[in-house]
Order: C-alpha cells, then structure tokens, then sequence
C-alpha cells in the first residue's frame, strides 16, 4: 500500500425516507474497485424509515422517573426502552442499552440529533448488515464496481472520554483482521491478535464527515480489505464478555 | 478539507534503546505544517528502554497460579502485575488492568510481540504525553514545522471484538473535538457529543501500519486538529465511569 485516503462526498441532499442512497452516492462520487464506503447510520435510517415522531409515543412511568429531574422527554427515553433488549447501565437519564443487534451503546443507538425534523427521533436500522448489502448491490449495480459498506454509528466506549465511529452494519469487507498465528519479525508469535479494521475504518472517515457539515458518506480508498464480513461479526459473544 | 492522507512511515530501522525516534522519522519522511504523526508505542518504549528481560523477573505466587494451566511463562504474569494499579477483571491467564496513567486494557499494555528479542517484553511509556511531547520537539526542531505527534497503542474494547488503536500519548492535537452546544443543521443542540479525535487518527494510522510490516509511524494529513491536548485526557474520570 502507498497510502490511504478518506474523501468525504459532498453534494448528497439531506436523506429522506424512500431515497435510494446508493444511486445518490453514484451520482456523487466516483468510486473505484476497493473502495470501501462509510455511510453514517442516520442516512440509512432515514432511508428506510426508521424514524419515529415524540408525537406519536405515550411514555410509561418507568420512561417518565427515568427522565425525570434532568428535562429530558419522557417519550425520548421511552423510545430508547423499546430498542433495548437489555440494560447495562443506567444513570438517569443516561441509558446504557445493549440493542437486539447485541451492540451495547448508549440510548440503545437512539438519537434525536441529526434527526429530519425537531420532535422526532433517528433508530438503528433493523439489519444494518442487510441494509449494508444492498448498499453495495445498489452501488455496483450502478458503477459496476466492486465496493465494500460500512454502515457507521459513534459509540461511546468504557473507560474512555468521547466517541468513535464503530462499524455497525458492514458488506464485502473482511471486518476483523485476524493475526493469530502469524508471526511478527523477531518470530514470536502473535496470540489472540485481531484487528477490529473495520471500526477503525469507520472512524477514520468520521474524521471528514463530522457531525454538522452535512457530509454522511466517506470513500476509504487504498485498503485490501475486501471479504466477506458482517458487522455482528464485531459484538463480543456473550460467553466471552467480561464486562457484558 | 478536500480529503485526509494515511501515508505510512518506510525504510525506519529496528528501534533500539537510545535510538532518537524523531531523528529517525525526521529523515524517513517529508513532514508538512498540520501533519499528526502516529508512532506505536513499542517504538517509543523500545527507545526509551521499557524493555524487561524475562530471565530478570521473579515470578510470585500469584503470578504462577494466574499462568497456570495455559503454559503462560508466569514472569511476564508478573510483569503484567507489576505493571498495574488495578486489576479490573481477571480470566487467566487473561488480566485487564488499569495502569498507573488510568488506561484499561490487556495486560496493563505488557507485549511479548515485536519485543527486540525473544525472553523480552515491551511495557508502556512512563509517561505517554511526555514521550509524544518530546517527539514532537525534536521534529519540529528538524524539519521546522509544527507537527502533531500521537504515541499508539492497540487496545480491546469492552462488548467488542478485536483491537482498534487508540492514543496513549499526544501533543499538539486537539484530541478531544466538543460539539456541546454546537447546533446541527435542524437545530438540535447536541447533548454532551465529544468526539475522541485522537483515537480515530489513531485507529486510522493502524490501517497503513500494521502489525507484521515493521512501520511503527504513519502521517495524517489534511486534518485541522492542531492544539493543545494530552492523552491523559481521554481517560474517562473514575466518578463518571459506570464501568469502573
């Protein structure tokens, strides 16, 4: 490899539910074989619809104690109740949910910024993996290039301040680099060492999408990291999890 | 920004102690102004002499029962002990452990590969920041530019599979990017939504590096994150770590 490069697509209109986001991409970009695309989670949401009005929600009394004494809208945590399958830790209002995906992250993924109109509420996509592949059929069907997705999402980490862009969904990239067995120059040898590559590739195109310039899509280009991967490849198995 | 360059560091030689790293990147690569520099720990740490010898450790008794059974060498146990202010879970031989600068990981950052030679371990930089503060010192004293400098290392993660690298040391880099408060484009502020920069260059720079290649340096480029910032900073403080 010479190098790597992150170029944002500019030029993509806000997303709406119904969009073809992969021949919105194709209009936008040039994209060549290896390129892996970075779609930011909301796009992809919004897409497929997975958007719901405050409006429309009544909270339980759980949602509203939750809420309470921080003025936060009940509706807003009650929302995140309904995409938990479980919940790992709670400060009121803070809600660390694990999804039925098996991410653990906060709010359960749910997320009222970015969202298409004030009052409403962004969700993970039912199958960001699904969701994934048929970003890459659509791209290259339409390019005729061969491409690998990552649907991205920032996640909050243990431990550490601030968030990163994490893989959520992933098609056509092999999205954990597995070293075990190889061995490095002075011959020892290498165990348990796997590289999460496609989350560092997601937060290495968060670096020029950000949050506010309107830039939902990257192309990470210089990478061979073209395979067969899904993102639920990254959750943590339950039997192996120290800390789940 | 028009697009963020990855570019590895080539033709470095095997660090060794008293080795001057910045000396040596200096002369390996053509630096511009805003350039973020991402070194891997072991570099740093071969240079600086944080390198134990297995045949100078003795091993305690804890240390040999925590090895037992996994044929691990109960010395670099041990050093993985010593190397620790806290241990937050154990499976053995598997520890994770909080080191002195209040970083989670594996190990409290012990390594057994890449070490200069085999009976040896690489254990972290005393102080992180520094070593990456005196990097970036003596680049900028070689090439006159001002340059960034991030010390890396491949950390797990919590709930996740596989390592993403992350930033142990830093200077020069706004390492932490807040958006509290910050409106995005529909006019929802932004709740407590800090981006761990530093980390996803990091994460970035792991891509072109690798773990078998021998380039312990790659350069970000096209970023704007000059500023001041330390590593230490993306430790989340113990009284707002649920996970602590």
């Amino acid at each position: 490899m010479t190098e790597l490069r992150v170029i944002p697509v500019r030029g993509l209109p806000e997303i709406r539910e119904g969009d073809d986001v992969a021949e919105l991409i194709a209009s936008a970009a040039v994209l060549d074989d290896g390129d892996v695309v970075v779609v930011a989670h909301k796009a992809v949401s919004k897409a497929e619809g997975r958007v719901v009005r405050l409006a429309e929600i009544d909270a339980s009394d759980l949602a509203a104690r939750i809420a309470a004494g921080d003025g936060r809208d009940p509706r807003q945590i009650e929302t995140v109740l309904r995409e938990s399958a479980r919940i790992v830790r709670m400060r009121p209002p803070l809600v660390i949910a694990e999804t039925r995906h098996g991410f653990v992250c906060a709010s359960a993924g749910v997320d009222a910024s970015n969202a298409p109109e004030a009052g409403s509420l962004v969700l993970l996509p039912l199958d960001p993996d699904a969701s994934a592949e048929r970003l890459r059929a659509g791209l290259r069907e339409r390019t005729g290039r061969e491409i690998g997705v990552i649907v991205s999402d920032s996640f909050g980490r243990a431990w550490r301040q601030g968030t990163t862009d994490v893989a959520i969904g992933a098609a056509g990239v092999r999205v954990l680099l597995d070293l075990d067995g190889r061995r490095d120059p002075v011959g020892y040898e290498l165990h348990a060492t796997t590289i999460a590559v496609a989350d560092e590739i997601a937060g290495a195109a968060e670096l020029v999408m950000g949050k506010l310039e309107g830039v939902p899509a990257a192309i990470v280009r210089g990478l061979e990291v073209a395979g067969t991967g899904a993102a639920r490849d990254l959750v943590m198995p339950a039997e192996r999890d120290l800390f789940r």
